[in-house]
């Protein structure tokens, strides 16, 4: 990442920057909070950043705005989403000790709130895009680190190719790092949308529940392995070692919440259409594992060569939306000339 | 249960004895063992008998039989399936000092195979009608204990109404008890029939695979609890309190099979399908709860007032074949003059 630098419109009345992010698909997932009110994650998690799936966020501060104001694809937050992003604005705006309100547009190139991380993309073009019109000097650490007090999965989004992100005993030690650039292994995230409604319990909320479920900390448990496992596999490029460890922890996830008081329970029957259709492909010899984020939507990851054929067969399934097929992608930039 | 005799038309040349059995629906469920030889189950587990699910199976022992003969449902049991059954001919025929090979038919009222534990009446069936064939003069406890070592859930098949299923250290502590008789609480078990495929592994298979899962033994933790809840829920005849432990269990069960390794999914989308049906359900006040066993249909859990209307509801659903609407039944028993 590039230094950061204060878009060059930004004038005495008013400060403006323009950052792009992607979402990323977590192959083992954050689920829970080590910290709730800092979020820390409860466990070290491993992604993929995505090249299809961005989010492009303006913020503008100005002095004489009374008080934030946050459109996301054309619509006015409200209410706590509103109050969110406000004061993930708060901690950016306290750093640079600056307190002018914001004017922030932020556009989704897919849709939100269906289990994609749109607020893992959102929050790191937020964190990047803020900390630039008010001219903070961040390391891409402390960007990581900030982003995640907005959406914890955003401190991986700040970083492009293969990620980790650290839970820690403090703030300061639950960052995201990037362990291989976009070009170290072309896997492919086939993201199939089955439904385009937000969830019922958005994964902000669903993460209280988790310590509700009799089955978290021995997830926990279990991903530390997990992602040693991943690691090993991301080093030697081992497919069926990532898929295998990405979709047993899709699996441990969804158990956990699937038994949280109350139950959460993201499927919906085409996301176990979906999931038998790769169980079946794999019993055919096709390279593909599932993992499915806080929604009913189901990503395969897959090979290069599998990509087209798989893709085919998934439009031609009842139930299937869309598909959009991604690859490992950049990491949050500023976009200097955004057209607007 | 009356005191076990032979049938009457047991002769010198044949020694004949028929007996029925239903199937249970077990509220906290049998899954993993804690001796897979002897089929002690990991955990204590609570079921309802139900009257509409049976099977009916005649024991015909004969001198001059080379070998047993199964037949379940008019089709000739072959390979391991027919081992089992004849395994299971052997512990009563040691018991009993009598070396003859049988002639077994066994009908059930219900689809095999396909998640309502037809094991568990056909191993409490065969193992009253073989005892009974073979002249044993067995307590109901014992009759259980041996039950259990075709099925761990057969245990429980041998009591009616409300049933524990102790688990244990040696054989003999691993006997199920009846709870409460049928007529203790009409609670209504609605049986959705969404597949009567095979399952692709069997409930026998799968529990040797449950050590396999991360979360087995954060499971095993969580029912002894449960269980307390289910003898209290009971007792209190408090509908909310069973169904909650009931469904949690469920999601617990089907979160040890889905990550164990390999993962066993079980589910179809019409599974969950019924499962959204019966959340919904809830939001509008109706007392329903699922459980689901080793297989894709679901057991919906409600009080009389309700059954039917929930009933026309799931028959008017795509993907429903069937819906079974059982009671509280009977333990097993001899019929003295069977119709064949």
């Amino acid at each position: 990442m590039e230094e950061i630098r204060v878009h060059p419109r930004s004038s005495a009345s008013e400060r403006r920057a323009t950052a792009e992010a992607g979402a990323n698909i977590a192959l083992t997932k954050y689920w829970g909070n080590a910290d709730a009110d800092l979020r820390i994650p409860a466990n070290d998690s491993v992604s993929i950043t995505l090249d299809r799936t961005r989010t492009v966020t303006t913020v503008a501060l100005r002095p004489d705005l009374p008080e934030d104001e946050v459109t996301v694809d054309g619509r006015p937050l409200t209410g706590p989403a509103r109050e969110r992003a406000s004061r993930h604005l708060d901690l950016l705006r306290e750093r640079a000790g600056i307190s002018w309100r914001a004017r922030v547009v932020s556009r989704n190139n897919f849709p939100a709130g269906a289990g994609i991380a749109a607020s893992a993309s959102g929050f790191a073009a937020l964190t990047l895009a803020g900390a630039a019109a008010l001219g903070l000097d961040l390391s891409p650490r402390d960007l990581s680190l900030l982003a995640r007090r907005g959406s914890g999965s955003a401190a991986r989004s700040v970083f492009g190719g293969f990620v980790l992100l650290h839970t820690g005993a403090r703030d300061e030690d639950a960052f995201a790092e990037p362990l291989y650039g976009p070009d170290w292994w072309d896997v492919r995230d086939l993201i199939v949308i089955v439904s385009r409604a937000e969830k019922a319990v958005p994964s902000s909320e669903g993460h209280h529940l988790a310590p509700t479920s009799a089955l978290h900390r021995a997830r926990l448990a279990r991903v530390t392995e997990l992602n040693r496992q991943l690691l090993d596999a991301l080093a030697r490029r081992d497919f069926t070692a990532l898929g295998q460890a990405a979709e047993e922890d899709a699996l441990l996830m969804h158990a956990v919440m699937m038994t949280s008081r109350p139950s959460l329970i993201y499927w919906l029957p085409e996301t176990l259409a979906v999931i038998r259709r790769v169980q079946a492909w794999r019993e055919e010899g096709f390279p593909a594992y599932f993992t499915i984020d806080a929604g009913p939507n189901v990503h395969i990851l897959t090979l290069p060569a599998f990509a087209d054929r798989l893709q085919a067969d998934l439009r031609a399934m009842p139930g299937v939306q869309d598909v959009i097929s991604c690859r490992p992608g950049p990491g949050a930039s500023i976009i200097p000339n955004p057209v607007e």
